[in-house]
């Protein structure tokens, strides 16, 4: 261990992010990745911004920015903050909003990044149980002031399972001393209208929202998330951003992503033909014997009650097609299934029932 | 005061970055931006990098740029760490490899932004005072054990004092317990061979050194910046990174970053250009009366003995051309003037001959 090292560093466990093969030709389903490319107004909008522009900071405040997720969600642009992708967001709001020395509450199956910003921050938290069906059970946050914020992603990860609005509604009305952070990264596949918890923001001075535009808007190479919540907590976790880095989104990313945001036929056309995807896939699993859960997200989690799923992966794998499979307990005889075009889905079935035939249990 | 901000932002005093006007038509000398653009193959690089292909996340460690910033400077590719502009790399260095319970030490007229990290972080750290001639005496440094990390421009900023690489290898040998981090964002117009303490880390396990694609290769735009050390100091920084965002770096900055990189004779160009343009505005200042700091950065220090900087500063402006100038102790009376293009510097130097004759002291 190197002498410099700090403290924090010595303790920490980073976060390892899906993996990014470098080959070509795979079917990549295992970084739910948008399989649609972004918006053909995103490379308009960057190719006016290229060039002898970039020798120039960006608007530290990404102002064009705010204001189009502002319009979009109609909300004011005092009530959005942005960030480099949502993964810097989240960053901001651990130490900036749920760090009171008291434990943060978010479920023992989750997305993976919440313990590590915890261990970044010298944060205590609680890792609360789903139910044997991989639901959040709302009863157990209710816990009335002994915690110090709760998070969890909506619809979560990687289950894909959705907490209905009344409920995320009913956490913020109980726990009015913390913070309730919805991750809604994936919530536009959620179906329509989308189950967003945005609207009750008004209402809740307690509740943020975070988003980002790596999925729904097809821009994960973009780096672009941001959050909405009442004017008191963006101010919070402006005050970090601006300790932190002042300019985290460049001039490329804010143009690409004001162009996104405003367009809103491309969004509903590939929104919605990734939840056909899923539908249509779901219903192939569940042929091919797979067992998989409501997904509100563009991923499918999925466990075959005869097969392993770590030899399940491998032999995808072995087929150039890469999900993702997770060593962890209760979930190590799933798979995360990302929704890739049509014919991904179908190279996947095929696949999958080749493998299922060739040898039995 | 938000209910919900943690005591963290509760005590921040974020950093306020240099103005960044929207009109058009100002002779922008304020925040050291490059008046050249950037190489024209980075445009070309990015155009293939635009489109679909942003659907699909980042290399999350960069490699390829970490790869062309290794062949530039001659060191290993696990010698080098990138970061969402220096900025992000510094608030990196500051929580993995200056936290030490031990005070930090940097100069008291330096890079404003170092009280900040330590705010965020809660970091203990001393200001040490400039000569009066605003030098680094690197005898005041050398303490043997009881600071926690030494870190400063070089050339500082906002003074463009470059301290000669024998005093910061003494930094170095002087301080063996604790990480001296050299902030060479202006390094590039130090002169030739370019004054850079990288071929130091060789023999100092106990040095960094912060670099920027913002000033020398006109990206500020594009948000890169780079550390370089040995392995054990990147693998420490790597950790608070994969602990904080796996993709600071979007798809177009790293292609666009690896494009600057090569463009060998573009950036010897355009430095020079830069440095033969300081020269002459030196001169010219002196001759209006000026006393002006030896400058081995992209920017000029200067003061009028006759005339208050404030003053001038808002007659400048009057004139839309605009400058830096700090509200602090000791500088208050200074300007720091940006190179621009030639007919910039000439816009300058005219419009201060202007303000000076018409109203004298």
């Amino acid at each position: 261990m190197n002498p410099y090292w700090s403290e924090t560093v010595r303790k920490l466990t980073p976060y390892v992010p899906g993996e990014q093969p470098k080959l070509a030709n795979l079917v990549k389903l295992n970084t739910n990745e948008n399989p649609y490319g972004p918006s053909p107004r995103v490379a308009q909008a960057m190719a006016a911004e290229m060039g002898d522009r970039l020798r120039l900071y960006p608007d530290p405040d990404s102002s064009a920015l705010k204001q189009a997720i502002a319009r979009h969600h109609g909300v004011g642009v005092d009530q959005v903050f942005v960030g480099n992708g949502s993964d810097e967001v989240l960053a901001h709001v651990f130490l900036g909003l749920l760090k009171h020395g008291r434990p943060v509450l978010f479920p023992d199956i989750t997305y993976s990044f919440y313990p590590v910003y915890c261990g970044l921050y010298d944060i205590d938290y609680a890792a609360i149980p789903l139910t044997p069906d991989f639901t959040i059970r709302t009863d157990d946050y209710l816990d009335y002031g002994s915690n110090g914020g709760i998070i969890f992603p909506n619809p979560n990860a990687p289950t894909g399972r959705l907490l209905p609005l009344g409920e995320v509604e009913r956490l913020a009305t109980g726990n009015p001393g913390s913070l309730v952070v919805i991750d809604e990264a994936y919530v536009d596949f959620g179906g329509t209208p989308i189950p967003t918890a945005i609207p009750l923001i008004e209402r809740h001075a307690n509740l943020l929202v975070v988003q980002t535009l790596s999925k729904s808007r097809s821009l994960a190479g973009l780096r672009v998330g941001f959050a909405i919540g009442q004017k008191g907590l963006i101010e919070g976790l402006d005050r970090v951003k601006n300790s932190f880095n002042s300019y985290p989104l460049d001039r490329l990313a804010c143009v690409g992503a004001v162009a996104a945001m405003e367009d809103d036929e491309h969004f509903e056309h590939t929104r919605q033909a990734v939840i056909s995807s899923r539908e249509i896939l779901a219903r192939n699993l569940v042929e091919l014997g797979f067992e998989v859960l409501p997904s509100a997200a563009n991923f499918l989690f999925a466990r075959h009650p005869q097969r392993d799923a770590a030899q399940l992966a491998q032999a995808l794998r072995a087929q150039s097609i890469i999900v993702r499979h997770f060593r962890q307990p209760r979930i190590d005889q799933h798979l995360r299934i990302t929704i890739g075009t049509d014919a991904q889905c179908v190279a996947l079935t095929t696949a999958l029932r080749d493998i299922l035939a060739s040898s039995g249990p």
